[in-house]
């Protein structure tokens, strides 16, 4: 049965009309321009989807990287039968799976979006998977106009055609009219046909409102062998109502009830019983794979760990220091026999994160993202959703070249592991725009985000291992400096312990640190010995869940808690602790030594001074507490 | 006298070479592949640029955006006479001007820069900023390809065209080679010409290794009239030494001794006496212009308030409630006489941060700068650097799309009034794409940044203005939700200060928040004041610096702090006031109300309830605490 496009082109734009409507908000015009090139994808025989099985391996994936345009979004599985026109009217009501932009609520996202610019990098993301996996799925990812500035969008062009994606297109709703006013290019297609041609992709510029070129360009998207498709299709924001067609000033506004009787009078009779169907991918897909994508994101219980396979850990020699980021290189290829699901991304920095070691091992499962952080961390949400365990890697600095998309992967319920190297001022001569100093503070703030620092290559493959196992996002920090070892090979570092490295009956005073920092606590200790000062020295390796008993058994039996970084004051190991503490009321001090002045280069041993946060500096702050009258 | 160009192109590559060799690290292959164009540049007759004044309104304008060709940067000062060569050979010791990546010790840095694809948005603020003064200066920008990658390049490619600055010209060393890998586009310049041509810039593929095409290229560059121009250079990184050029993994790694000594031989005879000199501007510029840039960049005392005018503040009826993120736009315009070195951005949200107010009183102090925040944010820190004041707004959740961009300025000194609205799960329907939650723990990392977060119309113009007044970066926080009017018109909201609203002789408890909350504990007040229970509610509206003395006088007054926040649990008010109160070692609790559970589309009532943050959930802390053994 071949699907009537217009009639439900007609009722899908009745549907993000009257949900809005009741909603009393939304964004209806950017629904209607569309709503053309979306029913031609859904129902043309174009999409081949198991609406019964959203998750199915070879489904074809569609991304709404224009969020807003979620009346659309959800207006089309209604059209499909998926949804009722009683959960349409529920749009932006509290409790309903329809949300103001996408969310993993819904059971057909593929993504939350709603932060513009960010839904291709996930496409590319999704289509190197298909390539992974050697799957046939086409990945189909809606963009607006206005996004088109945002700088990731072309990170991801650069990226799709230097990987050949030819499994992936994008379809441009150019629409001329942003929120506040036209875009920079306006209706000029032919300038979008340029720039995507130029970044390697196949273009092809339509009228977005007329249904044979809708369904040859997705066609012509089809045939390609070595390029992706952008579909630049020229529209009018509101089509279907001459009083919101290419209006300014319609963006985001829902029509009020007469407005509304007068738009639906002119879509004019909508045939409410018609039903689109959803072509699906009939064919074979490869032996061995599951039907169902081991994705954690809709909440089931998925073991990571996809075979029996005990981990071996590098034996790394007591008397041998390892940076802490080598270990990371090397932990990589040890877990990878138990977790063949993993893949490995990085900025173009893998000779220095160490992410190399990995992708001279498994160069087929390396996935090298040049310096573009955001389309990184976009690919990385990509793989993820469809059951990938990404690691993900570049200098800890430069993943608040990505905070905008690491934030939306956490309502992705994303399962990302976040790896960032050359972690505070003991860098060294590089100088400050190299030094992550806010790192903790940023990755801190993810819902139920894991944040590790582990301080010796022992714990740092542990910490990997966990990681890896772990359902969700977690961010490790690693270091560039060598690091001594401090751990034999059979222990344990569970996500939410500590270590408590230095204790005794007559401590006088906690050292909490994790770091590099935690090696200077350690000298610390060795000093204050010889003065007849017992301080407790606790690894935190684990920032976030943090190890609350152990902390509070610090904060009863000692007089005073330090808490050492080489990060900012604000957001890390000291704002950690101190919550911690002070919602149990005993009376205690949190003395923090972080980094407070602006970096520069120098020697690492001369910047952890220079910052007050070496070895003299935490002997200067214990004798200080000591002598406090308490 | 005409320079030598290649004479002098061989004297800095020695010099390059030297200073990297002597600090043991460094980058000069990177430096030796743009020699040459620099070299032209500088040295050609080109750029125009006073020595001696640096900050000269007129000069011409060079940013290094590929910021790891350090080493070039400074040896062309030291051709030019300005840098000894014992200064160049303390390249990257602590204390030295010349570190690893150039910062505003070195007194021709124009902005930090190292992380990379940030310096072309910077040149496009300096570039709108000579249109804004009519100024003639040209604007430079060297970029590496490897960072073409990174999608803010083309975010500034895009906003430049669109503004047709012809007095812009980027010059991109095309080596090739990238850190641990070739480029995606390695030595395919045609590529480059056509991505640039397609964006709306003239694009000249030169060999940028040939004085005379060098020369030619920024001759046609100087006459462009209504676009930028990029030159794009051939080059080979490492070129000059044989052993080096084009050479895979050489990439930031300095000489051996030995490796200098061969290198040295192959550069033949250097002439150490000779010195380029630089052209300078020598016509006239318009009346009224100040010689020398107010830009507090470089640390002299720089007053804001540049007129003795008294700002006009709008008065607001003590019983309309209007929204801060309204008052921001209110204020913009008040303010403006005071400040006419002002200038406004916004990421085409200005309809919904109310930017629009200002940009319709005064449009040509407004510059669109369309979903591109990690550019709007660069340009602002151009803008900065050249003595205007720039207020930039957008969602406060897109921040986090720029935050290495924001983390970048805080090395430059610069004086960016950054305003966020739409915070918090208060915004409603819209959903969590577009809620800050992490806003206020991302800026309060930075370096002596200023955070704000107003309740009610008349302190947020009151901050807005304390904020135009204050040397340094500041973040403003703005509500979508129209705030009752809390305060007279005479109150006065210095930096660093707080109000207590509610305070008796018997407060059991106390009540810190800011912006919808606070609204919702002084409901809280009202019904725990009939149960007979008095508590103390301070409008924490300088969250950074903070009120310490009111602080602490709560603490040591009531028997338990509560914080409550719409913003996560890491990083916001609860961090900030425990880091102040856990020093103090008295015996207190911080209990803290946020954002902890993943949110969703609703009423801002429903959403404040679901997330325990409104009046029900102050109230029945309050109960709890009170009722505590203590």
């Amino acid at each position: 049965m071949k699907n009537n496009l217009s009639e439900l082109a007609k009722l899908i734009r009745y549907y993000s009309l009257v949900s809005t409507t009741a909603a009393g908000s939304g964004h209806p015009t950017s629904s209607m321009s569309a709503t053309d090139v979306m029913t031609g994808l859904m129902f043309g025989d174009v999409l081949k989807f198991d609406l019964e099985n959203p998750e199915y391996i070879n489904n074809d994936r569609l991304i709404f990287s224009k969020g807003h345009a979620s009346p659309l979004f959800y207006s089309l599985y209604a059209a499909a039968g998926k949804v009722s026109e009683e959960e349409l009217l529920s749009l932006r009501k509290f409790g309903s799976l329809l949300e103001g932009h996408p969310t993993m609520r819904f059971p057909y996202t593929e993504v939350p979006t709603g932060s513009l610019g960010q839904g291709l990098s996930v496409g590319v993301g999704m289509a190197l998977n298909a390539r992974l996996d050697e799957l046939s799925y086409r990945t189909y990812v809606l963009l607006g106009d206005s996004e088109m500035a945002e700088g990731s969008v072309w990170e991801a062009m650069a990226l799709a055609s230097h990987y050949k994606l030819n499994n992936l297109a994008a379809i441009l709703d150019c629409n001329r009219l942003g929120q506040s006013r036209e875009t920079m290019v306006g209706h000029h297609t032919a300038i979008y046909q340029k720039r995507a041609e130029s970044f390697g992709w196949k273009a092809i510029v339509i009228d977005g409102h007329n249904f044979d070129e809708i369904t040859e360009a997705y066609k012509l998207a089809g045939e390609q062998t070595d390029k992706p498709t952008m579909i630049i299709a020229k529209t009018l924001k509101g089509k279907g109502v001459s009083f919101l067609e290419d209006k300014p000033g319609k963006h985001g506004t829902a029509l009020s009830k007469d407005e509304l009787e007068k738009a639906l009078e002119e879509l004019g009779e909508v045939d409410y019983t018609i039903k689109g169907e959803v072509s699906k991918f009939t064919g074979e897909i490869p032996n061995n794979k599951s039907l169902i994508s081991p994705s954690a994101s809709r909440g089931g219980q998925i073991t990571n760990k996809i075979q029996n396979t005990s981990i071996q850990f590098t034996n790394y020699d007591p008397v041998k220091p390892v940076a802490t980021r080598k270990a990371y290189g090397n932990a990589l290829v040890n877990i990878f026999p138990a977790y063949p699901n993993m893949v490995v991304l990085d900025g173009e920095t893998s000779n220095s994160t160490f992410a190399e070691t990995f992708a001279k091992a498994h160069p087929h499962k390396y996935i090298e993202s040049f310096i573009a952080e955001q389309n990184m961390v976009g690919m990385a949400l990509g793989l993820s959703r469809r059951g990938k365990i990404p690691f993900v890697s570049t200098f800890a600095a430069f993943f608040s070249r990505a905070f905008d998309q690491i934030r939306m992967s956490q309502y992705a319920h994303a399962n990302i592991k976040f790896v960032g190297s050359h972690a505070g001022v003991s860098i060294g001569e590089d100088g400050s725009s190299q030094m992550a100093l806010e790192d903790l503070a940023m990755f801190r703030t993810l819902l139920n985000g894991v944040v590790l620092y582990p301080s010796d290559p022992v714990s740092a493959e542990k910490l990997i291992a966990e990681a890896a196992a772990h359902n969700g996002n977690v961010y490790i920090r690693t270091t560039r400096k060598e690091a001594a070892v401090l751990y034999s090979q059979d222990e344990k570092f569970p996500i939410g312990g500590s270590k408590t490295l230095k204790s005794s009956e007559n401590d006088q005073v906690t050292v909490i640190s994790a770091g590099v920092t935690l090696h200077e606590a350690l000298a610390a200790y060795e000093e204050l010995q010889k003065e007849g000062i017992n301080i407790r020295v606790i690894d935190l390796y684990s920032i976030k869940p943090i190890d609350v008993e152990s902390l509070v058994k610090a904060a009863n039996e000692t007089k005073a808690i330090i808490t050492v970084e080489d990060h900012f004051a604000e957001g890390g190991i000291g704002d950690a602790v101190r919550a911690v503490l002070s919602v149990h009321g005993k009376q205690y001090t949190v003395n923090s030594l972080a980094v407070t002045k602006e970096p520069r280069s120098g020697t690492p041993s001369e910047l952890l001074a220079y910052e007050e946060i070496d070895k003299n500096a935490i002997i200067k702050t214990v004798r200080q507490v000591v002598s406090y009258k308490l």
